[in-house]
């Protein structure tokens, strides 16, 4: 197996943008078909939108445009490209076509936008691309593509930061799992974009400037068995620089935590207790550690003990489809199991302690598995019992990370219980957005030479809304978004103070007047004339406007259980537009 | 915006291979903690390995095999990494780990693993790991991104194999809904391997060597208007090399079919018959159509009609849900709404016919909504009857192809109700694996220093088998495979002929005395001292490979409906070794 063999050929991406040829082949044989038929100036609209907000809520985050204006920006077939496509297509294709092909690039082309991290909602185009037809059809595929998944990674991410709520933390955990490499990437990007605090992935911390989090692994305590196995015990004091003996100071206060903790210093594992110590030797400013490498279970009469935690938990036993087991398992004979973290817990305050008098403070634990409710609550009773007992207020406040499968309804449920959770590490079910995995934007035709297009489908929802439109975004007085308005792009724009006929596009009776407190346009054009037109901007900057959009939505629409559903209309205008087009395009059907 | 913001950073792979930053922090922060405590020198064995097949079903396929032999191979960080974690990393870091790592390649580590395309089964290490600790540790994440995704594909794809049967083409559309570029390229290389036949995405064509597929989309259909809007309307005969008018052929042959077809030609959209022409124009050996753009409703009095096709259809309605609707809309006025292609079949013909006329022959239909059971049924008695009423017996064997949102429970629909489809081309559904978006590898310490480790849980499904292993699959006298048998490497391999009592790993009560007719040593060595061993095979072998160990497999355990578990057992050595070690590390609980 040579290198040869893997370079510039096996990347979707070259000098981090989309290739051109990362497409459906019928773009390039429509494009062929075009050529040939002498359609090369014909110019084209081109409108790309969803029909169907994802994970049954009500609203959508916008994410992708700076990759999309990437992607415009370098759009040019190598040689290698059309070599490639001279070796696949037909013998037939005329060769000048693929001169024609090697000096197409998107100078042509205008796209305008919706701002990246708006919130955004069915019907109304995300982008709007206006050009050459050929150019115009070729970009099709890369740009759903570029779209589809950061939109919905992003809306994904939103979601859970909402049901997490402010004071929650949520890290990205989900690269394992994600759709390939890049899925994992582009998971992390729009995670943050989202809502996210940090993610674990480092090569998206390196790419795109996101804060990186992580601790160790069961892997990591595993691979110590007795106290012997560290090798080093001493830390310099972060004040006196003297060398403390990090070993014995933690034993010391193992012995005089254990019956504080009610868990006796035989139930804590060595092999635990060596490799937390180490990781503090490795990290005393940064000490976070997985306390549930080692159970101890306790078995206890049925109905005795946890009355406080009822019902769910928001353990590892929810399973992808959300189904919530009960927190504890029964056996047989009519006593509860139970687990604990009486190992990890006790070894944990041991160490933590051993680096407070080392001049250290601990970070806290991650709890990756269990009734993460409980065993959350457990810890931090722990954590304040140690904080009064030794006079030391900031260990009550020690963080408490907890992962393990977390998905929306596992946040939800745990919110209800009752927990002492800080921060959610999140993976599988974030990162491959599990509850729905691909966003179904479209790309559809809306005009051609000036001509609008409609397409007709059997199903109302699937007849597109033809011409060149604008949209706006209506506001209350109260500050809220009232409706978002299409019109054709030859109306007027909607005014301030001013009444204006919003129509449901395709059931003629829903009408509603609006006097609109401040009128949103939402397009800008973000590329013309062979450039960017607005700077895309930071990432940080991005996140931040998906909360302020998301701020100007009623909460009843972005509530988790039946949410309303906002309204888009259209212009009266462009209703009779629509309709007259409907019918002069419509056959007449036939009855027999 | 300037290019250079983009250059090698924003990349997952660089020169076609995954980068080792593409990781969870946590392996670089272990990796200091173990360098730090002195455990440079302490070697391990981590086995990759997943819990559950996906899908509900009962086997898996395993891929990634390649894509991880090449991250191996390349496996270093750059300059530019090591500048990213020095910036990142606490400041507490001693400098001497960065030199340490920026020498890290994989030299010294073992990779021993189950041939890439083998269809395997839970709790079996796919991956085996040996080597120092801190690098072994270092591969767990990119591994596990490597394995999951492409495996979970190629099951996937193998299973709409199956399901579709050996005759039916399968064609990988879903580019535009993939998570992300990178997501659709894997998914378009992995679904190959499962068993598709092709696939849309160009770039996968252009890497992977793998077919390439594509027509045209309702977007050119509608692009068109008026048979004026074709400019150039002559073919060169195939044959004579004469000039044909193909659009006066085609519209003399449009009203020569129009009573044979049932559809009047008023009926028939001109703006569709100028893309037919012009497409086929552009492609007269390849001239495949899309012929479902425009419809026309049909009434008919309820029950009066399709009494052939009951039940379920396989057309859109089919959701993410699998929720099947029937096939038809019923009007409130007792009359049924039926979809029919009578625009989109008449134009076709016409066309096909006319090419046959200029000495060339038609490919076939695609058929993009509705019910496609039915339309493909009308659609091919259409052919036959063309084909007799014209003496053109290839006219009956027209290709058609099915797409829209179809998924293993449509076709297996279709199967039941009969239709006449040649070929699936299926997207979101197939490269998100929407039925379950991730596989649960996991990466687990299975040894450290020549001493066994065990990773011990409250749920028995995640206990961990310890120590260094050898897989064996024992196949039985009809050729199927029997058993998979896990050993510990001491123990000598099992015999073709020879007893050889499995036991259930967990179950004590569970054994069984197994003659193999043919026993295979599942892992080979892939990886060792810095060279890849054994070359990877091409595509197209690890494509066949699938199938052929799908063959060992009875139908029983590759069935739908209940499928049977496929046996996985340990010798009676590792039992015995197993438990052991779980009494020498489980604590005892506590009764109170």
């Amino acid at each position: 197996m040579s290198n040869d063999k893997f370079d510039e050929k096996t990347m979707a991406r070259q000098n981090g943008v989309v290739q051109p040829l990362l497409t459906d082949l019928y773009q390039i044989t429509m494009a062929y078909a075009y050529w040939k038929s002498g359609k090369v100036n014909d110019v084209a609209v081109f409108d790309l939108f969803f029909r169907t907000n994802p994970f049954q809520g009500e609203f959508t985050i916008f994410a992708g445009l700076e990759e999309c204006l990437k992607f415009l920006q370098n759009f040019h077939y190598s040689d290698s490209d059309i070599k490639y496509l001279r070796e696949t297509l037909p013998t037939t294709i005329e060769p000048e076509f693929f001169d024609y092909l090697k000096d197409l690039t998107c100078k042509d082309i205008t796209l305008s936008a919706i701002e990246e991290g708006s919130v955004v909602f069915p019907r109304v185009p995300l982008l709007r691309v206006e050009g050459p037809l050929i150019i115009a059809q070729l970009l099709e595929t890369t740009l759903l593509t570029l779209v589809n998944f950061a939109s919905l990674m992003a809306t994904n991410a939103a979601r859970y930061r909402m049901f997490a709520g402010k004071n929650i933390s949520l890290l990205e955990f989900g690269l394992r799992r994600a759709q390939g490499p890049d899925g994992g990437l582009s998971a992390s990007k729009y995670s943050y974009i989202g809502g996210f605090d940090g993610t674990s992935n480092v090569l998206a911390g390196k790419m795109f400037n996101i804060p990186v989090k992580g601790t160790h692994a069961h892997s990591y305590v595993t691979s110590f068995s007795t106290l012997d196995d560290i090798q080093r015990v001493t830390l310099q004091h972060a004040q006196t620089h003297q060398q403390c003996n990090l070993l014995e100071i933690a034993m010391e206060w193992r012995n005089r935590l254990s019956p504080l903790l009610d868990a006796s210093t035989e139930e804590a594992s060595d092999g635990e207790l060596a490799a937390l110590i180490s990781y503090a030797l490795a990290f005393p400013t940064g000490f976070l550690a997985l306390v549930d490498t080692y159970d101890v279970k306790r078995y206890r009469l049925d109905g005795l003990h946890r009355q406080h935690i009822n019902g769910h938990s928001g353990n590892r036993n929810c399973g992808t489809n959300g189904r919530i087991n009960s927190p504890t398992i029964r056996s047989r004979r009519g006593y509860t199991v139970e687990r604990t973290l009486r190992s990890g817990l006790l070894n944990f305050c041991a160490v933590a302690l051993a680096l407070h008098d080392c001049g250290y403070r601990a970070v806290g634990i991650r709890i990756d598995s269990g009734d993460l409710a409980y065993l959350s609550v457990l810890a931090r009773d722990t954590f304040k019992r140690i904080a009064d007992t030794h006079d030391l207020p900031w260990f009550a406040k020690l963080t408490i990370v907890a992962s393990n499968d977390i998905n929306e309804e596992t946040i939800l449920s745990l919110h209800e219980q009752g927990h002492a959770i800080d921060c959610f590490g999140i993976g599988t079910h974030l990162v491959t957005c599990q509850r729905q995995p691909a966003l179904g934007c479209v790309y559809k035709l809306v005009e051609i030479n000036g001509q609008p297009r409609i397409k007709l489908s059997q199903d109302v929802g699937k007849v597109t809304i033809p011409g060149h439109k604008e949209a706006y975004r209506l506001f209350g007085a109260d500050g809220h978004a009232l409706i978002d308005l299409l019109q054709r792009s030859s109306e007027a724009a909607p005014e301030v103070g001013q009444k204006v006929l919003c129509r449901h596009p395709f059931q003629e009776s829903k009408r509603a007047y609006v006097i609109p407190s401040k009128v949103e346009h939402l397009y800008k054009v973000y590329w013309k004339d062979g450039y960017v037109s607005i700077a895309p901007k930071p990432l940080s900057e991005v996140r931040e406007r998906v909360q302020a959009s998301l701020r100007t939505l009623r909460q009843d629409i972005k509530r988790n259980l039946n949410p309303t559903p906002y309204k888009v209309a259209v212009s009266d205008d462009l209703y009779t537009f629509i309709h007259d087009l409907w019918l002069q395009n419509a056959p007449i059907g036939e009855l027999s």
